[in-house]
């Protein structure tokens, strides 16, 4: 049976005692990590969050008779005195020099033996460590990730609010709009058949809060898509959400990039260096076939339609005369990859949405070996070559499709070699801004433009003109921050006039009923004196995970849904009582599926 | 139409210039207030969140033309220079002292003629303002509401990231249970026919970061409860929510007191004097008729069952042979109040379940006026007389009935007599902590014990043995901090043992299987050893609302709902697609009801 802790205080955490405590009488309290008996003395390991620290027990035979039964993750309260390491230093723990020469044990909660062991990278599988998240959450790991996630939110906060920001907290039970994902929904009680729905993001109510006059706003806001998940989806995740009044692009970079750098450095010790590179979307495209580049390594796309314009190879020529660009990447030094290898990366390129794609193998004696060549004349390969700037030992890999396949492939293929070829160092921090978004998408599946960013972006002063002529080339004044080739939030300036903003909604397709039923209440607000303003939210999640340099959020969120937005532990989503729906005026119409 | 802000960059914020700014040139930018010619000189008090300021337009006609077109609610941006004024100092005014003589102006956005004064203290009807809130969240007085709610948010994270809490979120769509309030739910698409629930607090999920190790964990937890909304309620609220490991009362009242102490210095510079008095649950019970009391004035009860037991006043004879008690308050001063007043104060306790309220008023030469004075002899009068220690000049009330009634009766005459005597100093702050309270609450309705805080409290130490021979009488280790006779939070000793956690849900009614079904993971948790632990949630809404001397938490919430739970700028709830209803599996079994 449990012993009660009353009469002791905690005087320190584990892991906080050092060379300086020697000496001092200290009451720990925490985990047993591992207990050994070595020569009739029993040394336990006492875990908390702050670290392991030895006990001793020795000398008293009670005591050491108590502390041998001990068994791992049993929670006891230790009295005793902190002296140097008799035995060898442990060069591994942070306490290594000391240990605790135990006067007093009592345990305060036992435990049966855990289902996995609570150690750090764990090869348990996932699935149970999620049942038990309880003690998955024990490890040090996740619990220096949770830690560092709760110091970057604390130095946020206290950043934005030494900026001016107000901290204002926006209703999450809020109204359904059909634009962007699919929202979480929640009956009504009062209004049977009505209801809420659960944010996707703050953006129209930060917005009226600029509108009435509150300047710079942020919040750590809650969001909800009920999205078919992806490996790095929660149906919940939080951004950290702002706006500005007043501003325009330049003033939300600068107070995001000191915001950055701060975090990096007091929580990595990493400098980031200001300002921070800027890139036009077009500019990303085109030298690395993505909005969201990895700057760690170069092996830049080149646009060699110029070049090959003229040869007879008809994957070329096919796709330049569909209005289509033949580009290519110089995977440096991979002139002898197998062929096997080479066609691994012509399937990989092929889920892309290329047809193939053409290499031109430059072995180190300077034969060259290609997929394509027998339809080209020397003379153009010799230049293809030249424009690639290929040299002896590179591998040239091409292809050749619309803008927006090309695009993809070779810029998913440059990530791909470059894992191949572990050019990626989580230990490098590379930020690009990039800014000029297109405003517009063309959606085939809708046969329409959808918003890129979101319905409230401002078009570029510039091109306000061709919203009317050629909305497709239209840029917006959105930008993304983007951090070793992840985006890791991304905003713009918005509308804040009636006109603009009706015209895009129109664009949009949404005819003046339906935009005064979803949005009518900005519509209102803009009639009333609106400031211009802009803002930017940032994916916490996958900010942590980067700086925790973990792959999952997974392991930066304290109780994660898996792909099924399912949660393990809790086994939510669950039945409900029949009256709780009567209550609600709704029924189910499928029957729940059998497990 | 609108003009642009390029080329300007905002130096100040109008409420920020004083006399140390005269001879700058600045650019300020904000909201028309008011605009007023005289003498052919332009006057424009200018208003952003930091208050107003006077700009003035003179000698250029060109400017000045443009700024009489100028109306209440435009957005512009204004450069100038500071001078001291001209004109009267205006002492109302925090910029009283200067003006900004205008060198340029631009008008940013216009604005139609608002559909209600934006002004402090405005008159207008809450129904209006609600619809139009982004233009209500402009008035001065609600926007002070705002900023102190985000400053005692940054300043609490602040104080708790000092003192070790980590800020740890937890998830908002778990799983529903049937105890407490009523689930707000969300029914699940992927797993038609099961729902999540929004939470009603992240009780179980704190306990379980506790059982994981983290030690100390706080958040800004927004919590739901679909209830039936009274005045001073939201279906969304705000707890400031903490949970410490290896702690009991004492400590969790040590780091409160600090906390609530540091809010009450920075914000209002009011000084709390340490440590805040506390009272067991039936002291405040016995003293004040309340487990909140209101201790910023006396007019205690007092218990004279003694007294009268033998007096032949079927009223309290009757009372008392129930079981009951007769007791009563001295409203000092007040024996002259009008019979008309005091039928009121009874028709006043019958609102609170009194048969009727017993008087006897002492009239400044000592007569006294009675309405049960001819039951009683003249002996048993000046006894209770003297037991209320009623003077000359005072009224004593009584009331006679079981403890529950008599004690809500007369802690409820006691405010309302305050109030009418204007006792209640909004700028007295007066804490205090109550605690011991009953583990359990008999529910005449149910038939059963219902859990007075919630089923994982934990009970007295000593109170334990009773669990099983006189469970009404168990105290838990429970406590509430009141101010001003409103509990801002309360909190907990946690039960961290399965065998009492089991005993306690079996006491509540829960069979082993609906434990296992909606507990079973704390359950589980629970056998692989747990720290001692407790916790505190304060609601923040409620909290601000005291500090901002408000009356609702609407005026400290952004975006309130009304009674109904709906919200009347974006009209939510609504009625939703047909198509995404059929994705969830769920159909609308009562119509919605017709406008």
């Amino acid at each position: 049976m449990a012993e009660s802790m009353q009469g002791l205080k905690r005087t320190h955490r584990c892991g906080e005692l050092s060379m300086k405590n020697v000496g001092e009488t200290v009451t720990v309290m925490g985990w047993v990590q591992k207990n050994r008996n070595k020569g009739g003395i029993v040394f336990v390991d006492l875990r908390d969050r702050a670290g392991l620290l030895q006990i001793v027990f020795e000398d008293e035979e009670e005591l050491m008779a108590k502390a041998a039964k001990l068994r791992s993750e049993f929670v006891v309260a230790v009295v005793g005195t902190v002296v140097a390491r008799s035995g060898a230093v442990n060069k591994n723990m942070a306490t290594g020099e000391i240990e605790v020469r135990a006067s007093e044990l009592r345990i305060l909660s036992e435990s049966e033996t855990p289902p996995f062991p609570i150690e750090e990278n764990s090869k348990t599988k996932e699935e149970l460590r999620l049942k038990y998240r309880f003690l998955d959450l024990r490890r040090p790991d996740l619990q220096r990730n949770l830690m560092m996630r709760s110091r970057v939110a604390t130095l946020t906060r206290a950043f934005l609010a030494e900026e001016g920001f107000l901290e204002i907290e926006t209703p999450t039970m809020i109204k359904s709009t059909p634009e962007g994902a699919r929202d979480y929904l929640i009956p009504s009680r009062v209004n049977p058949g009505t209801f809420y729905a659960l944010p996707q993001s703050p953006q129209l109510l930060k917005q009226l809060l600029m509108c009435s006059g509150y300047d710079r706003y942020f919040q750590l806001a809650r969001c909800y898509r009920d999205e078919d998940l992806r490996a790095d989806r929660q149906p919940e995740f939080t951004q950290i959400d702002m706006e500005l009044s007043f501003v325009d692009v330049d003033d939300v970079i600068d107070v995001n990039e000191r915001l950055l750098a701060k975090l990096f450095k007091e929580v990595l010790d990493v400098e980031v260096s200001l300002p921070i590179p800027r890139m036009t979307w077009q500019e990303a495209m085109d030298r690395f076939g993505s909005d969201k580049p990895d700057t760690r390594f170069g092996m830049e796309l080149k646009d060699v339609t110029d070049v090959v314009k003229d040869c007879e190879f008809v994957v070329f020529k096919g796709a330049i005369e569909n209005g289509g660009s033949v580009r290519g990447i110089n995977a440096g030094g991979q002139g002898s990859m197998p062929r096997k290898k080479i066609d691994k990366l012509v399937d990989f390129a092929k889920d892309f949405g290329a047809k193939g794609l053409a290499y031109i193998a430059i072995h180190e004696d300077g034969t060259v070996k290609s997929s394509f060549g027998k339809f080209m004349k020397e003379e153009e390969m010799t230049a293809l070559i030249e424009a690639m700037d290929g040299q002896n030992g590179d591998l040239l890999l091409f292809a050749a499709d619309k803008n927006k396949v090309v695009w993809d492939v070779l810029g998913n293929l440059r990530l791909e070699i470059a894992r191949q070829l572990e050019l990626l160092d989580k230990n490098e921090y590379k930020f690009l801004w990039v800014t000029e978004f297109p405003l517009m998408e063309w959606s085939d599946e809708q046969g329409r433009y959808l918003a890129m960013h979101h319905p409230f972006t401002m078009p570029m002063d510039e091109d306000i003109p061709m919203l009317d002529t050629d909305l497709g080339k239209v840029r917006a004044k959105a930008y993304d921050i983007v951090l070793n080739g992840t985006e890791i939030g991304g905003g713009s300036v918005r509308i804040f006039n009636n006109e603009i903003q009706s015209k895009m909604l129109e664009l949009l397709g949404f005819t003046p009923e339906q935009a005064e039923e979803q949005f009518g209440f900005l519509l209102r607000a803009f009639r009333y004196g609106v400031p211009p303003h802009a803002g930017l939210a940032y994916g916490l999640d996958r900010l942590v995970m980067l700086m925790a340099k973990q792959d999952s959020i997974r392991d930066v969120i304290a109780f994660p849904k898996i792909k099924d937005a399912s949660d393990l532990m809790t086994e939510a989503p669950a039945a409900v009582d029949t009256k709780q729906l009567e209550e609600l005026g709704i029924e189910i119409s499928k029957p729940a599926e059998e497990e």
